[in-house]
């Protein structure tokens, strides 16, 4: 048997399954065996004392989003990735725009080519806000055919909202294709609503973001999203739920047997409405669509991470930096409704750009909150990381797994490293960090993508254009059965 | 102590709250006494071994509609006022229209003339399909004050259909206003895709109908509709629910402290998807929206009548007569999509007008599978005939009551009495009931309006134009509180 | 028409349904007729700006019981009675015991001998503690045919708690013999244990008798209850439900479409844990079983009220005297397992006696945090206070309603009375209210019963001996359906 | 690196997580490596287009057990660890027995040595009919530090059921002791009760066995256990879960943040009441507690595996002979209440003794209608025949494992294999199976345990007495925290 690449020795292995000592050689970038006591390897990094987990799979993340001004994210690719890589993120999906009366193809020329110099491999999501036919049937096929299979809609913003004729057409596309769909779910009209009334009020601090789209907002389109997509007969996630209303709506559809599947983000189990107070405008730091909720809320979408209603965990980074973003009124695609600038200068809540930079704290802090403090064992700690992200979209057996086989992607974290979250320790190009001052116990140490050393001790080793496209196969859980009646279902195409 | 117009003397009565013998003393159209051996009236009637329940409010019903066009609904007011005092009710309330883009004043001239020709007492829901400010701040609150204290909204139907937006104006300007707001619950977009891909496939049939919008449209838009007035914190009545998954929705909310009440019909717990089928189109009979279930939705309907869920029976009353509007393509407004013509000359089933026709059927099928099959006892079917109605429509103390001040709208009920159903036996203006062939034990001996005897044995007595407009008070309960967060609520006006 | 032998004149009335004004005409202690501009009364009590509502029936007291050690409750027959028509409360009913290994006729010789001394009218509920064939074949039908139809069982408490398989026996009995049951649930064993570890931990205040029978323990015996009840198909009552825990089990129930039924207790929606603390051992005051909830749980119970899962409001009256009873270990047959008594020489929490005295508040009470706060509307006020509990007990018709036949006990209220509760302002024998100090809004001005002033301002009128005892009809209403299988039915006799 | 003993070469292995293609290297029993290109064994099995899982670990079986009468259960350890090995299933656990009045010690006299002759792998839980301070705190200790970490508790049964008290006891002490704990939850009082009422009846038949214990009996067992485990804040599993009743409040209990499992069985998801049926007793085959359900339950059970709310599948392989057993009365400990012989000559429901024989069909029954038609996904296979119940009864990293490190206990399946099971195909010492004549598609081609080949192609190979004793480490799940009130918990010691 010829010599490993690398092998990585003596760790403590967590898989989506179990917790095991083991060898781990890799040869051509794959895992080529795990094993007691295996061969050399040309390179050896002693993992005694570590934990051993695959790379993150950040599945829900916004880099260098171009708008449809020309105007760009100004986390870019190379920034972006390097601060994933640093917090044991391998790899990530983000998203292919669509503008409204624009092809996929006119939506974002040249943005999977700037995509290509991500340090981390990277997939997309296609956005869909205009599903006509010729998009649906002549580009999203092709599109699928690339490895592109999943489709992101919104059920709110001004630019980017389907109606729920638009969503069904959506759906049903994607069960013709084997795609698969991720939702943003509130009401789209309700949050219109309440944000003229504030505003009316004059009601304009950073808190009232949260004031102007509550839990019940956020549960109507859960609710709504889950029934369409019960009728077409057509799997779904929810993206980021951020409270206990919404995520018993995907309860109580799983209890129907249903193929509903729930995201949640960090900011949604450790931060509060207290973050979006606080003096000089920091409240809009924290502010980002669905709402921070009230203080309690942390624990009970805990619970439901804990009972697998919520089952991945993502960072939706989308970074806005405080001083060049934050406080200045339409800086944002995203705001909604009319940008009001207030008498101090600042925006009013709507129009605060909307979003939180966390792609390099996600897993530390799903780490440290989740394994060191008990909340959660480590195979759970890997399916929410990785491992049921890779399932749902199309890399199971390549991203989330330490099998042979599958790409070497490897973080090897330090169970017992304490460290204080502060801005200037983190790799991102945003200006600020919602977790500063936050301590963790658990830190990423070595970050291995594709059998390359990427970061070692935070000092990122990748270089800009080392990542890789992914391109991703069809969901591969069972298609359940929907409401649909006898005689209707050749109908659906 | 004055002689009485009228003495009803030893009937077994039956008030919302329970049963009792007495005599009941008439004076100027109102009740004036309740008692044993009460002194003698000018003239008297008998009531011994009947049953004496307040006469029936049909809070839901079409009658004389006009459409957009000019066309007049077939159903007369003279005609269908005949056939609900026939059937136990002396008052009911219909529906003034709004078209879009056109002001309340301008939607329905003369509509409100033409009702004086009813024979029973009437008021109207105001429809609103087109909330405007001009509509909403300067129409609206001469209408309440005139006593229309309700208003009618549809989320479904191509000319009626409200977007979510609109409903939430409608939900405020209630709120302001006091008054009431009554919801058709479907969800239009899911129903239009489904109609689509049926027609697409071929298939036409009545029963399709069903087929196009089956339980989890109702569920969605039930569940949707809640979740608005939860938010403006304003009471509503899901109208016409027809199955257990909306039903279930409304106990959910009633269970979280919302004023959130749910109307049913005879159609949804006695009719099923048997119904839609047979030779002739028969099945067009029975095309009404939401559609009918299957068969085993009736008992859950009844369960949740049982257990207060579904509080309020009407008829939803909308006659179509077989020969010449169900059988024809695009008779109606309230079709949904293209009105399509099969080869056999039928209308596709989107096409049929729907509704079907109930208004003097509606007690005594109440009555008999209620009360005489042991299902319900005689308070609540007083309390589902007429007295919760009169509670939610700003009409208790008058309607639906016994007591000394109420009107003296009395039914005198053999409960021996069997017959079975015959269209030739009812009073309406339609060739058809969907109820035909059903044997029925329990029928109005005599219907008593005010004071007068309109009906006696089958024989309409009360002329056309007896009947008189009834201006409404508030919805007469407790206001709860929604999820709105402090400081908020100032901005709700 | 001849002479009332009484009129209230002019009042605001409200029955079980509705709210009205009229005169109320009395002939031979029943109401004769309702009415406006009733003949003349020998007597006139004039109502104008009064509230009106039948006599409240408190469905669940303890007056004069004697223990089986020959001792006799403090609270006599006749303080009690006084208490209760000052309070409103013109009917009651109490228990006859049964001591284990003893009949029914051998457990409390000359008990209802000394209830004849009531100035209130009164009835018993039969506990049973031993059902053998001996009780259950030949006393309790005997009882049944005197009116007697209700049985009490307890799942706790060690001289009273029944086995399941006794339970059951009770229920199959109570459906033979068309008898009601009304079930305390606790789980015994449950509360044991927890005893056993706070005294060996030495915790032993007050409110560790809250620990000692956390929610768990009542919604598990509630639960248990009710599947019993289900497996046997027979109605029941939960008796005093102190947590949404509980209460959600008899909503969950009553979705299946079961006849259970839920009660509560003043105590449960006012008073808390706090109630429990308090210097010179004053939380003893607050001891009953169950015991008082965290603060938050008060408005659960009110929420559970308002949606029509309590739908009884009883006292649970059971008065011990704070200086002769409460601070005394072992006072009482109903405290569990041993009596310890702590180094200040106060009863360790076990060893307090259990109950609260409210027979005289719990309308005032109800009256103020339900009507006068917005709560409930008067009709409700109604139901909870005398209505429902009629229908369940048998007697319909004859209490609890304002219909022509109906008993003529009725209620004044001054609603705009304002008091702060004193205990020397009540009239039971106890020398303590748990009440002590609330503001209320809302009292008794008159209360009548069967036609006579039984107290005025205060001032009972009604001398001991003029209650009469109450045999009560079936429970009214339909019997449903179980879950015993085709074939099996007969079996049940 | 040194050679592997047994190389099993190019299969497609599933594990609890995730499928792929690897070989595995064996040394000294355990897996040493998995690879792709391993290098040489000294023996070598090729697998390719097989599924190589964990083997089988049936968690839930009795084999040769004994009565306190000396009587022994007619299936061995040799017959039944044949069986199991040529089922897949490598390891098992069974029960040490404990009767009422005797120590642990006393109870089993020798069992542990019979089992012994097992050929495969084997554990014991210990059944508590007799919680005395004696066993709990000196005897069960002992056994915990011998590996034997799991109790089985019985809340029916004559000779085996705990009052709740005793339960509570035992609850206790495997908190302290880090034991987990079963339970088979069924009300004893109310099986009793229905078993009088239809043997009064004459209603005898096998079926009448299921009438015996309706559903209700198992949900209100199962709610209490929750109850009393929530109350103590111990994890417990739920043993044979039968219904949808029963399942839905373990999912409730979950929801609540509760540590309760549910375990299921082949028959629940397979037989049903149809089965208990059939000429010549034949139903006695499947009587079984709980009862098989109705038809359509299998269908609610299946939904609960996918859901995940039951996460284990077990046999409870509890062989009874038809000749010898199934029709002989009184042949069992576990009948419950008197044998009573049918005039022709069968016993009956009652006495029939119940259980059936399927540690040899659990997983081939499982694989075929699970995975091969298409219900579950092969990682959920492994974790429902394996994996899950080694991380609830402490062999986690042991058994139920792909992960080098662990025994090598493999299953090499045919996913084609068709086969029609027949009792004389199976290995078991039982004259029946309850699956004859159900066609299975995919079937064990060699068991491999601990790193020898036990079976090839339904020969079993592995000799009695190759098993071995597995002690166990402790219930390696997160302990949540329970009801207990703040202070309270050190009294519980």
């Amino acid at each position: 048997m010829e010599e490993f690449d690398l092998v990585v020795r003596g760790g403590t292995l967590a898989s989506a399954a179990e917790v095991f000592e083991a060898d781990i050689g890799i040869r051509g970038g794959r895992i080529a065996a795990l094993g007691h006591g295996l061969g050399r390897g040309r390179e050896e990094i002693p993992a005694k004392g570590m934990i051993v987990t695959p790379g993150g799979l950040d599945s829900h993340c916004h880099l260098e989003e171009m708008g449809q001004d020309g105007t760009v994210h100004e986390e870019s690719f190379a920034s972006g990735s390097a601060a994933a890589l640093a917090g044991g993120t391998t790899s990530f999906i983000c998203f292919l725009p669509q503008w409204k009366g624009h092809s996929l193809a006119a939506s974002a020329p040249g943005y999977e080519a700037r995509a290509a110099a991500s340090r981390a491999d990277y997939s997309f999501h296609q956005i869909i806000t205009d599903p006509t036919p010729e998009v649906m049937e002549k580009e999203l096929p092709a599109l699928v055919a690339r490895g592109i299979r999943s489709l992101k809609v919104f059920l709110t913003y001004d630019p980017l909202r389907l109606t729920d004729a638009q969503f069904l057409e959506v759906l049903a596309s994607a069960r013709r294709l084997d795609a698969f769909v991720t939702v943003h779910c509130e009401n789209y009209d309700a949050i219109g609503w309440r944000i003229q009334a504030l505003l009316k009020a004059g009601l304009t601090d950073p808190l009232q973001h949260a004031w102007s789209r509550p839990p019940v907002v956020e549960r109507e389109a859960t609710h709504r999203a889950i029934a369409l997509a019960e009728l077409v007969d057509q799997p779904i996630q929810v993206f980021h739920v951020s409270c206990e209303e919404a995520a018993a709506e995907i309860a109580r559809a799983r209890a129907r047997g249903l193929k509903v599947w729930g995201e949640t983000c960090p900011q949604y189990f450790t931060l509060s409405h207290e973050d979006l107070t606080g003096a000089d405008f920091a409240g809009a730091k924290a502010v980002c669509s669905p709402a921070l909720r009230e203080a309690g809320e942390n624990a009970r979408i805990w619970r439901r991470i804990q009972d697998g209603t919520l089952d991945v965990v993502t960072s939706d980074h989308c970074g806005f930096s405080f001083a060049t973003q934050k406080r200045v009124a339409g800086g944002s695609a995203y705001g909604t409704g009319a940008a009001v600038r207030r008498p101090d200068g600042m925006p009013a809540f709507n129009a605060i750009p909307n979003g939180v930079p966390g792609i390099e704290t996600r897993l530390p802090v799903l780490f440290s909150e989740g394994v060191s403090k008990g909340r959660i064992d480590l195979p759970a700690f890997v399916r929410l990381s990785s491992a049921n992200a890779a399932a749902l979209f199309g890399l199971a057996g390549r991203k989330g797994s330490l099998a042979p086989g599958a790409d070497a992607d490897l973080v090897l974290w330090d169970p017992d490293a304490e460290r204080v979250i502060r801005n200037d320790g983190l790799h991102h190009a945003i200006d600020y960090t919602p977790w500063k001052g936050m301590p963790v116990k658990g830190w990423p140490s070595v970050t291995i993508r594709r059998g390359e050393v990427a970061v070692r001790e935070g000092e990122v080793l990748a270089p800009p254009g080392s990542g890789r496209f992914l391109p991703r196969g069809p969901y591969a859980l069972a298609r359940g059965r929907g409401v649909v009646p006898d005689g209707f279902d050749a109908a659906l195409a």
